[in-house]
């Protein structure tokens, strides 16, 4: 079998998110697998290295697909832009190893959420950012930032109801960018759990703007409660920026 | 009368233009007044600095509009932001002398065309760019642009079929700005006669591609021909940036 892995960028407005549903949801993975199957001739999967939500863009994601023809990866390149929707972009193929998987193979990410801090609207920029309009404490959020960086049980920082998988992750960064009037979130991780960056976003916005206190992240390490962590901020404002092997 | 001044940005990409239309067509200037006309209790009109094409955005627009009753600026300006689409972003609103128009008093406008010029999309920013993957020679853009300089009758750079007003115009700068990938077109000048802009930056691609010398656009203005010039490139690219009064 030939792998060939593929680096992609979207803007996620417009989709379900990554992976395949049933029914006539829109997503990026079954966009892929149409255009494919007709390329490739046969029924083919492609494999991503998330599941981003509905809403949720990319600047570069990474995915993997599988098939009995050997293709020239730029052949592969040209043939996706050429059909593939103008919000999803194939800035690059490779050949890779029969072994590699985009997802179980995937050592780091680092997502980004971008917030528009101001009362003014961003009109062109408003489908990737999420305006906020009340005045932050960039140290405070910060410090509270810097409490996040480890490795933690983020299960309080989750979505998830219950799981058998394990809900530990190691944050190795975790950053706040400004550039006025935008401020930013920018964490890298060996993993993140569901709705973890968009929970982590929203409990440092709270922070930011008083409303909590800025070790606040140990308490709900301590407490295991989603119900201290912030708010679920809107996936308009996250994009996944790298992932590293 | 009270003449009030706004200063506004929009995405054009939704709209089918500035100026207000019949039928289902939706415009930036009705969707103003609809919001005015609400606001003051009385029909509205709200008068733009110039008549966008459908398509097209504008990082600085400035419109007036006249009515009986008095308000605070400020609350105007919050006011139409509620209840204005996310395309619309009103900045700041002034009061302004009862004689104030925005199109009739304008001094100079300054518009912007973006090139992509990469085979790669950009996903994020497509509805704001034109991309056009062929190698570009700046310098022979550079050239063509300084000949535009100066007063001349641009009707052979427009799509007006006949008209009896005046097509001279007088073009102050026109600048080739690189940010790679992007190639930037920005010219500043006392107005812009229909499809102008975007005729100009057709032709200036012509000749960045080789396809025409760089003289091409002395040769438009000796003959007036519309036929000598460049395509009309796609609206999506064109923003206005700046107007002065």
């Amino acid at each position: 079998m030939n792998n060939y892995k593929l680096f992609i960028s979207f803007d996620g407005t417009d989709f379900s998110g990554w992976q395949r549903l049933g029914g006539n949801a829109k997503t990026i993975q079954g966009t892929f697998e149409a255009c494919l199957s007709r390329m490739t001739g046969a029924e083919t999967e492609i494999f991503g290295c998330g599941r981003t939500d509905a809403g949720v863009h990319a600047e570069k994601y990474v995915a993997n697909f599988k098939t009995q023809k050997e293709f020239d990866p730029l052949y592969i390149k040209e043939y996706l832009n050429r059909y593939l929707p103008q919000s999803i972009n194939v800035f690059s193929c490779e050949t890779a190893d029969e072994r590699f998987h985009s997802r179980l193979c995937a050592k780091k990410k680092t997502y980004r959420y971008r917030i528009w801090n101001s009362e003014e609207h961003n009109v062109f920029e408003r489908k990737y950012l999420y305006t906020f309009p009340h005045r932050l404490d960039v140290a405070a959020m910060e410090s509270a930032a810097e409490r996040l960086i480890g490795t933690h049980d983020f299960i309080g920082f989750s979505s998830l109801k219950k799981t058998k998988k394990s809900t530990v992750r190691n944050i190795y960064s975790a950053e706040i960018i400004q550039n006025f009037p935008e401020i930013d979130i920018e964490i890298t991780a060996n993993g993140f759990i569901y709705n973890m960056m968009r929970i982590i976003s929203g409990t440092l916005l709270e922070i930011g703007c008083g409303r909590q206190s800025e070790n606040l992240p140990d308490e709900i390490f301590a407490s295991k409660d989603r119900f201290l962590a912030g708010f679920t901020v809107p996936a308009s404002g996250l994009i996944m920026k790298d992932v590293v092997y």
